[in-house]
């Protein structure tokens, strides 16, 4: 099946994939005078009383924007602000097929970080949260840090978060099935850019205390005069042994690989370097780093990929949506670490003790459990 | 009927009025690598090759911005953008039920000019169209222009040109019916903010040679103290016979009286004071200058109001969603004067000469045959 062709055809004919619907009818002069003029007058003027009344009478509190540059758009890059829009379109409809959320997407015509930030504010009224989407590092750490310092409502990187959630709770069902524990797990990250930094921190917080990020110039190491601020940072926190050299050197004697970087770099040999019964999670995307045979070749005992066509997809769709359903039914101001945890554990549970196996640690991206179990965890943990 | 309670009702039981519609369905995994990940690369390639695609492959050529800052909301004045909302979301939804144009409310948080333009023209890559709406004067004028010379897609005030394409409209077969010509009309507009200026500019277009702006302070007259940059331009091109003095003052021999003001301002007396047969459009809402069966005393021959409880409703839902229709479907990068008058001629040319009447002087806003006609005539205008 060629999807590029199926997918030119499908975007071609529908003319992309948003539309704004009206909740209400306006079929009668009463119609008009109840969602217009002169009856639209009261709601006004009681959210000018009351600025909280605006979630009352409003949709913003089921209203996300989606929010991109262009300058890292799936693997193509800084494609600018027009071509990201079948993307951010396409992540709205998710948003609105899975958890029934009005996302509507906003490209955005600059790449400066200060630029970025005051829009976002600006935009803010209408909207019940922010997904921040395709931004390149290290500019989507700050705008993220500072929009969530600033905003009353949540602001999600979900490049960076959503990833490291399903990750954690694949990992989760992974180690549980090969009898290990995050705590005594070694894990190795390949790829340290946004995702990779934000799935390790996340480790971190689940109990990992061993890990090691590589980047394309080797092992995140104190004193590496390749690394910037960020991966600088990842550095103290991580490689306790201090290791250097390249991922296969990194990755001999380790439990856990994690991919987020380019395809074919690993080899079945790589993987037979590993400990007995490693996880390999190959997520580069569409070409894993290795692909599932050679890495089960290599001894693998769990491989999970980020494409459908393989067992165990870890894809975003399985976090973003319960997520924001959460924050935002709750009213949260930000989706806090207990949130993304909880919400990685809530993904991970859907799985029982008796159904867990090698090629079912992760559930399906349709199973629709998944949206309300995460929501109802991330609402729980907002109460506390 | 009290609209108040009928409209917070409404809108707190569907929590406002906008929703986000997908276009397509996302049901199987082949509809995810479709509309999402790998397939949605495609059209992102296809644009990033050439921005015009952007067109073709997603939903911009259909989306129009509804942008206020909230500082002059209906008859409230500044009251912020959150209250701001429940309008944006009207305006959004008529656009979606006559001309099935996909309108989104986007209410900002700064009143700073620059702040606003800037704002506005990163948002641009999203949207096909920018409709400015409740945004107080003069600062309005600024926005508008500047937008229409930097973006490349249509920039309308509907609050300025809306407002006036209606009016002009109206007048055209309301001096048709009394039997007399834009050239000879001598017309007096109470009202010198954007919709009074805007309204008097475009008459001019239409071939009035005798206008006369009032504002609180009196005719607006080369000389006056109190007139701001665009009175003060407004009165070098309008009143040529150097009148001063006030509303009753100025309504004096005059044959077409305009209101964009305040209410009960004008007597039956002031109508009598009028030529024979005079027009008088009182659009002041909810209380217009002078109630229709007052004007008729004072021997009004036609009288307009913007309300839908008495006859000749001026009501700019006959203008927007039409324009936008038309200058979208013509990819248009403007919405010019040509278009406007065109505009305006075909919301006239509705009635026919023998429905005319001095109770039908402007289609009703549920006229099916408006939206497509204008449309029709600004698509007309945009090619030549």
């Amino acid at each position: 099946m060629d999807y590029n062709e199926l997918a030119l055809k499908m975007h071609e004919e529908n003319r992309g994939k948003v539309a704004v619907r009206s909740k209400v009818t306006v079929e009668t002069r009463e119609d008009l005078s109840t969602a217009y003029t002169p009856g639209v007058a009261e709601p006004c003027r009681k959210i000018r009383d009351c600025k909280e009344e605006v979630y009352r009478y409003t949709a913003k509190g089921n209203l996300v924007a989606v929010v991109s540059d262009g300058t890292a758009v799936l693997g193509l890059g800084d494609i600018g602000p027009e071509a990201a829009m079948p993307v951010m379109e396409g992540k709205a409809i998710l948003f609105k097929e899975f958890a029934d959320i009005d996302a509507f997407p906003i490209c955005l015509d600059t790449k400066d970080t200060e630029e970025i930030i005051k829009t976002v504010k600006y935009l803010a009224p209408t909207f019940g949260g922010i997904n921040l989407e395709d931004i390149s590092a290290p500019r989507c750490f700050e705008i993220e840090r500072r929009l969530k310092e600033e905003l009353d409502i949540p602001v999600f990187h979900d490049d960076q978060h959503g990833t490291a959630i399903v990750v954690a709770a694949g990992l989760i069902n992974a180690l549980k099935f090969v009898g290990k524990k995050m705590e005594d797990a070694k894990v190795v990250i390949n790829g340290a850019g946004s995702a990779g930094i934000s799935i390790c921190k996340l480790l971190l917080q689940f109990g990992v205390k061993d890990a090691v990020l590589v980047d394309q110039k080797g092992a995140l190491c104190p004193g590496e005069a390749w690394m910037n601020d960020a991966q600088k940072e990842m550095a103290e926190k991580t490689n306790k042994d201090r290791q250097t050299g390249d991922l296969a050197e990194i990755m001999k004697g380790k439990d856990v690989f994690i991919g987020v970087s380019a395809p074919n770099i690993v080899t079945s040999d790589m993987v037979a370097s590993m400990v007995q019964d490693p996880v390999v999670f190959a997520m580069a995307n569409p070409v894993p780093e290795i692909m599932p045979e050679e890495a089960k070749k290599g001894g693998a005992k769990v491989v999970a990929t980020g494409r459908s066509d393989f067992p165990n997809q870890i894809n975003n769709v399985l976090v973003f949506p319960g997520i924001f359903r959460g924050a935002m039914d709750a009213r949260a101001s930000q989706i806090t670490e207990d949130m993304k945890m909880a919400a990685a554990r809530a993904i991970a549970g859907i799985i029982t003790e008796e159904e867990l196996n090698e090629e079912y640690i992760i559930p399906g991206v349709f199973d629709k459990r998944v949206c309300s179990a995460v929501a109802d965890a991330v609402k729980a943990e907002s109460r506390k």
